[in-house]
């Protein structure tokens, strides 16, 4: 038991500390977003932060309630020409491919191993869905992040040329950098595997596990001879896309966001239910117009569509940030 | 822009700031665990604690990886003569009966209307299943959450005539609000409902809703005249329950736990999951002995049986912590 006079002093090394801690976030901030261009979108951002963080205003927002959603392919890193998790799929179907000699002539095996874009599109959401189970079930948690963490390690994205770990959008990054200095939990919510993402999430975004949502398949809890383990099924548990994304964010996060990032009409539901409550609100969408450094898409894409967004933004004054314009800089130099 | 010869005092402010915020757990930490006897089961809970935090030892643990899982129902607050859930799906029943009147007749209903304890464990867990959906499906999120945080501020224990919000075991919070000044992540992984719990988690626990894990049924995105909502459907999504509780878990934390606290065999896999690795663990037991200042059941109970798991931590080294000996109070004074 320490004397209690020394009380006082104690309370005032909290005071202190309190003081510094809020003196670190503010530091970290002074100079936000320098890879933004000055325009409308850092602007619309700046002032939402600023907004919701001022102390004594009626826009402001307690730090527990400072949630941040971000959807990842085509927000956070590229989609094109095809998500990283299917590249990722058919580098699987390759590879296990001689554990399976009927693939050679099975749909759609015989199209992910030939290469056969056509024949992959034709088998459609069922096709994809088997190559995904194939690739993705029937192993521990523990085996399959192991799968991914060694293909990231060596993976190439087929036009960029660069390990995947390296295009995470440099403006994207310091977004998120920006928001938790703020205050902010953010958070990804995916229509991608939750435990593929999960593997880099805190490597590229700074993001941990138990703030990724996504898709999932079911799983068993299993005690074998080197002790448990979580066992992957061959069966879909949720699809956290569309209307699913608010869904997803409902029942992990059980708190309204008051910010959401996307770039697809994937995304328009989460907009929606971020947006459209009271208090400081904040929606984005990530406009893909700049084919020299990047890739210029929308309402016609097969990948990351966005066509009913486009048009949404303008009603609910959600922010459209345009790379060409918005972004000084895409991709971290090379290493 | 600030001039640059500033820096170095900035540096120094974040110095101070770094072990100014440390030294605010430090003092938090001192007297730990005041509502417990020094006995086995204290003793073994700060052993762990010092040596998942004491920097340059082999035991450290990150920050990031102090993840800590708490049950719910018996291990943070009372479950005897019934779950409180249960309790508050009967009143509901009550509550809701005059816009069904076909319930006078019907089972469950009828019994639950009656009080008629036999005939509901009758008619088994479909019975209760459609009690369950019956109270807590059919409306939207907010409507459920707003019902529940009603209920909590009228209904009382049945048999200590308290409000629930003054039943949470005093030395349990204590040793919530202990890990988190350690740096840990304090998590609810209950078998009960996810939506009921995330209404009260904060205040009796001080747990956020992003971090209860619990049962659920499915949920669907809709918009409405007065904006979007989130309708709850009859339809069970997840038990997180038995080896339910690993998956869950894993699921929603994506890391596995360093400390899980239960009290019935509901929790053996979940101690299991989470004791069963390398780098310090710790698995405890609460055991309701005390039948004076709580109840006393365990291997015969109907509600929160100790059978299996009373074994098994003879064998693992689970913490028993025997309410009679190990806690100085159960509940807080009475307001």
């Amino acid at each position: 038991m320490r004397d209690r006079a020394h009380l006082p002093r104690r309370a005032a090394s909290l005071a202190v500390a309190a003081f510094a801690c809020g003196l670190a976030a503010t530091l970290a901030a002074a100079q936000p977003l320098p890879s933004w261009n000055d325009g409308p979108a850092k602007r619309a951002i700046v002032r939402f932060v600023t907004d919701a963080t001022t102390p004594g205003t009626p826009s402001f927002v307690p730090p527990a309630e400072r949630i941040a959603v971000f959807d990842n392919d085509g927000t956070l890193w590229p989609e094109q020409p095809m998500y990283v998790q299917l590249a990722f799929a058919l580098d699987r179907v390759r590879a296990l491919a001689p554990q399976h000699p009927d693939w050679k002539e099975r749909q759609p095996f015989k199209a992910a191993l030939e290469g056969d874009a056509k024949a992959l599109a034709e088998s459609g959401e069922r096709g994809l869905l088997e190559l995904v189970m194939a690739t993705h079930a029937g192993m521990t948690s523990d085996a399959f992040a192991r799968v991914v963490r060694d293909w990231m390690r060596t993976a190439r994205h087929p036009t960029i040329g660069r390990p995947y770990t390296e295009l995470a959008y440099v403006p994207m990054r310091e977004l998120l950098d920006y928001l938790r200095a703020n205050g902010f939990a953010t958070w990804i919510v995916s229509g991608g595997g939750v435990e593929f993402l999960r593997v880099f999430a805190e490597e590229l975004y700074g993001v941990p596990p138990e703030q990724v949502i996504g898709s999932g398949i079911k799983a068993r809890y299993e005690v074998r001879d080197g002790g448990p383990v979580i066992v992957r099924l061959p069966e879909i548990d949720f699809i956290d896309d569309k209307a699913g994304k608010p869904v997803g964010i409902h029942k992990f996060i059980g708190r309204r966001p008051i910010a959401a990032f996307g770039n697809s009409d994937g995304d328009v539901e989460m907009l929606e239910w971020t947006t459209t409550a009271p208090g400081p609100r904040l929606g984005v969408l990530v406009h893909h117009d700049d084919a020299g450094r990047e890739f210029a898409y929308d309402r016609a894409s097969p990948f990351g569509k966005l066509d009913r967004g486009l048009d949404e933004a303008r009603t609910r004054r959600w922010v459209v940030v345009s790379i060409g314009n918005d972004w000084r800089t895409v991709y971290a130099p090379a290493r």
